[in-house]
């Protein structure tokens, strides 16, 4: 018997539903913040990928040679692609330019609980525009996306990589240096740090109060800390007028500073943020994201751009854990014929349904009753219509609800009206 | 510069427009007939299609090895991988079992008009019925789902795999033969096919008489041709009640009879179909479907399936010959502050106005009014809300007719039932 390959998934109807609905709300959402939506190939140029995040990605990802010789990958992640197609096709858009996708990415990975090799993204880039507004607006949108889809519990997380990096270059590290330091800084091993720092020749004072630097939540102190840097004060004067508009304009004030959240990528710069749904422990976050420069890497005309990924498994996972009641598409009638002269018939009705909109069925096994009644059950059929010659010689059929059982004979005309009202 | 792979592509905001609305319409005929939607993994284990198509499959396919030694291919179409996860989770499910689905495979094939190596297909499997109601309406779901879409210019047509099946028996050839002889007939290559029968030993009055009865549509005709054989006089009788329904029922009369409807498949049986939108020329065919026997070939219980499979970039093809307006999804406002103390209130309106469900954007590159202006004509909005202090004083915003260019001044409370009028 033939398995679905390891890491990867089916989805069946009742799985596919929610991952409708998610899809639709994030949609719609992007889309009332004027962002239009694109696509790209499941696969690009391997390079493509080795450009960005250097040759050691070749170690997690899907790469293939095809007949023509040409080295290809499964797309990883959806960045690359987007601005690969805005350099090849899209630079003289007028700008800003509001981009939004939703993607399935591959990654050679040892599967576990919410990840998988096949897993589906969502996400935005935000390309021209670097004012306070328009980054408050990205940072609202990744929260209200995921307010929209029905999440309760969320915490934003805001850091600054522009003010990490005076911070480093005050401390004399070199890039090589710096690269060492990053991830460790963004899996909060502050232990390990304080080691790491001090093996690059920084004092144990100094190492211990960056260490405290990046665990505070308060501005002030960032900005005593900073004090006798002008850059990285004018980095954080341009962070505090974005976070003015993000609470008293956007109205979102569910955010902490955390200078902690560096997102590892070295192409990041200024803002960067992370959302978690507390609710799913340690795999929490949903959505990452930040201002880059990617464009003149591929060979385009250098422009402020910025953007953010959503993991779309985990979104549902956190809506799951957190006991979202997703909307259902049950179908809304099923049609029984009590005997195959009534076929006709029946399939005149369930066509008429069907024109108005509504999702019906019927027996097409030559069920009796009891069998047609269980397997409409089966389907969390809410009515039943039941096709009769008796109740057909007054233009009447008669209606049955399921969950009390009740019958009812109406005639042909109020079908439509019957079903429609709950 | 980076470029798309070869073969595949990129789709605009303009192009997702188009694509999104073709799925939506599909999507809710699915849904309407009863069937749910189901989605399976980009790649499968390569023998799910060695399997199924024979070892020649591997010539056309994106096949790769990952990490782990896995021999796996990307999805060259998706029936397979639909009942291998019917075979894998789903054979418990009550019968019948509707399922539909959309996803891009992948044929390493000569790109041309039409033809990607990457593309979209739509389309649906029924499991555990084949009564000639559940064919008929099978048949009517694959027609109106294309009418749905919005398709004026459609041609079906419907040959019979069992009756071929019992004529080439009576010629006496064995299936290898009948190989060589199916790809002639689908390919409506007629003359050949007189040569290949007469080499089988068939004589050439008997070919050619076989060759009319592919051509014809008279069912009459077919009839006569096949009367000395029962089991082929039993199918034609199935095949007329199931046409009868489709006709009377479902009220689908915009078909032809077909005999030289093979599919190429030697895993189909009984009816087969094809749907045509004439307006493409040479590659005009939209949709091919019949009933199947893969389920106890994968390892499964065998029960009755049959299918259709829909090129859904051919009907975006298509819907643009025939000059359909696709439903645009444009910006409903664009709000321009006319300086930049008018930023807080500017978000607060666009804000709300997003919180009505419209599409609302702002200026967020500080340019003046003309640039501003420019920049909205350019994103085809309609309307666009001048934000400044004079009319604020008085609880209101200009608001600017982008077509006739009128301006008038409108309170604030007023906006969203100004916007939302057409």
């Amino acid at each position: 018997m033939f398995q679905v390959p390891r890491g990867t998934r089916d989805f069946t109807p009742e799985e596919m539903e929610k991952r409708r609905y998610v899809e639709k709300a994030m949609t719609s959402t992007f889309l009332s913040y004027g962002y239009g939506e694109i696509q790209t190939p499941t696969f690009e140029n391997r390079e493509l990928f080795t450009e960005k995040s250097g040759e050691s990605i070749l170690n997690e990802i899907y790469a293939f040679t095809d007949k023509g010789g040409r080295e290809l990958a499964l797309r990883p992640e959806l960045t690359a692609p987007v601005i690969r197609c805005y350099v090849e096709r899209l630079q003289m858009e007028p700008k800003p330019l509001k981009l939004f996708y939703f993607g399935n990415c591959y990654r050679y990975d040892r599967p576990q609980k919410g990840r998988y090799r096949e897993f589906r993204q969502a996400g935005c880039e935000l390309i021209g525009v670097d004012t306070p507004e328009a980054t408050a607006e990205l940072l609202a949108l990744a929260y209200t996306l995921l307010q929209n889809v029905g999440l309760k519990n969320l915490t934003m997380n805001i850091g600054n990589l522009t003010i990490i990096g005076t911070i480093l270059k005050r401390f004399n590290l070199d890039a090589n240096q710096q690269k060492t330091l990053l991830p460790l800084i963004d899996k909060s091993q502050f232990d390990d740090l304080l080691i790491a720092l001090q093996d690059c020749g920084v004092p144990e004072s100094k190492a211990s109060q960056f260490v405290d630097i990046l665990q505070t939540n308060d501005i002030e102190e960032i900005r005593e800390y900073v004090i006798d840097d002008p850059s990285a004060v004018q980095e954080l004067t341009e962070m505090e007028s974005i976070l003015g508009l993000l609470k008293t304009s956007f109205q979102i004030s569910n955010y902490v500073i955390k200078l902690g959240i560096v997102r590892g990528l070295d192409y990041y710069r200024g803002i960067v943020f992370e959302i978690d749904a507390p609710v799913l422990g340690a795999e929490k976050q949903l959505c990452g994201g930040g201002s880059y420069d990617l464009v003149s890497l591929f060979g385009g005309t250098a422009v402020p751009t910025a953007g953010f990924a959503v993991g779309f498994d985990r979104t549902i996972l956190a809506l799951e854990a957190e006991s979202f009641t997703f909307p259902s598409q049950n179908l809304d009638v099923y049609v029984i014929p009590v005997n195959q002269d009534m076929m006709t018939k029946t399939i005149e009705i369930v066509q008429q349904l069907r024109n108005h909109n509504l999702c019906a069925d019927f027996d097409q096994l030559r069920r009796g009753m009891v069998k047609s009644l269980k397997y409409a059950a089966s389907r969390r059929v809410g009515k039943v219509i039941i096709v009769g010659p008796k109740d057909l010689e007054h233009h009447a059929v008669t209606l049955r609800d399921m969950k009390s059982g009740n019958q009812e004979s109406i005639p042909l005309s109020e079908i439509f009206k019957k079903l429609k009202t709950p």
